[in-house]
């Protein structure tokens, strides 16, 4: 049976995203048929809101699920009056809070995710240019300046990680890609030896990785199976010999590699 | 006074971070001390877990606020013996959800953010990658294969965007710099015309603008408040004449910008 699932905010809607798919993941074969109503913070939107979640009822046969992030009591109510199971991810938790903080809270619509901090977003954009000027080893002039320098053969990730980083963490990070001559001569191209503390090396399985550079360049040299596993085992014995951490990133998420890296390298987040 | 807030979680604890930080917006003139805890998924990271809290405790001279998802109800029983306010973003939400669907939960830890499904890491990898090679204008060719073209002068924001987009939603984003040569012409570029409805303009008050581009180039006569004035008038005016619709983004974030473009243009989103 299909479910439409509905996240409504007054502001982008992500939080209530984040949370209500990450609940129901806990939830299996069933067909979940996800719409997200951002931006609503009136009665007109509000209205309208309720007239989709209500079309949805009737469409389905079944009260949709709705999450909700709303600062203002009243749009909440109005919304709950349908035939939906709101689940509002505000209400539960403010009370508790209010209470242990000894403060009221403000009700202000749309905070979060909102630009009353110009700071953040310059750190963001800083960082989010770091890694866009010295993504695939392009320069290394400013390696000294990065958070961490992530190394790796061609399509293991260190692209999307490293944006990941910036966008997530205000972290500084550039990534260089081992060539086949690093890789032939097992040593550390000179740029890289003054910041070898802050090296981190991505791994892949061989098959992952012949199977992601085959969408890109099928039945090439490069993606040959055979090419993967060389490349792999030598990115690996050189990670070894030049003591650098490293992670098998195969089945992970960027999130997951993000977090993982944070957390190993002891880095400070820039931007919450 | 000062609060120390832990997002724990048995996965990467994005979920925590994300509705923790927008309660807190809610409570104006604290100073939260912020401390992600994430990969908490056994006894032993657990034990470590309490222990940092109950320090933060004894430090702040008040209880911690814990903000935790944990699929395993072992574990976050054991974190709530300690002083402080946990708050389960999961438990709260579990029950009323399985009653509803009529299913129990399968308490899987760890299930969100983990890469269960390959393809939406290959659609978050295409969209980036076509997001990279189409910036700045660098290539027009693939252009009818985007998802929406963004339009703007120079640090307008479009860059961060597109990216944004393309990890966030799986939306295939390019950007187009508008060049001192469009805005006198006040035309569109040849390449753009074919996807015209597919164009999106980004605006930004002059004086913003001008403070971004000090920021890389300062005194410099492309940073110059004339220079951005000059440059946004003709920008608007282009926009207006082409019936381009457009976007001021002086005072939004990132993930603001990526929900209106998102709603404005009907866009489905391939990554959840």
């Amino acid at each position: 049976m299909r479910r439409t699932v509905f996240f409504v905010s007054d502001s982008t809607g992500i939080t209530a995203e984040t949370l209500g798919n990450s609940l129901l993941t806990q939830f299996d074969g069933l067909d979940f048929k996800r719409i997200t109503l951002p931006f609503v913070d009136n009665h007109k939107t509000a209205r309208a809101a309720l007239s989709r979640i209500e079309t949805a009822a009737v469409q389905d046969g079944a009260r949709p699920l709705v999450f909700a992030t709303m600062a203002d009591p009243d749009l909440l109510d109005f919304l709950t009056d349908g035939r939906a199971l709101v689940l509002d991810l505000f209400r539960v938790f403010i009370g508790p809070l209010e209470a242990e903080l000894g403060l009221p809270s403000s009700h202000a619509k749309g905070r979060f995710h909102g630009m009353a901090d110009n700071s953040t977003y310059d750190v963001r954009m800083d960082t989010l240019n770091f890694a866009l000027t010295h993504d695939d080893g392009m320069s290394t002039a400013r390696y000294p300046q990065a958070d961490l320098v992530l190394l790796g053969v061609s399509r293991a990730g260190k692209t999307p990680t490293c944006i990941y980083l910036a966008m997530q963490f205000g972290v500084r990070a550039a990534n260089y890609p081992l060539t086949e001559e690093d890789l032939t001569r097992q040593s550390l191209p000179k740029a890289l030896v003054p910041i070898r503390l802050r090296l981190y090396g991505l791994t892949i399985d061989p098959e992952r990785l012949h199977r992601i550079r085959s969408e890109r360049r099928r039945h090439s040299a490069y993606a040959s199976l055979n090419q993967c596993r060389k490349e792999i085992t030598d990115a690996e014995a050189l990670f070894r010999s030049e003591r650098i951490r490293s992670l098998n990133v195969t089945s992970m998420s960027i999130e997951e590699i993000g977090s993982h890296l944070l957390q190993e390298m002891g880095l400070e987040r820039r931007s919450f």
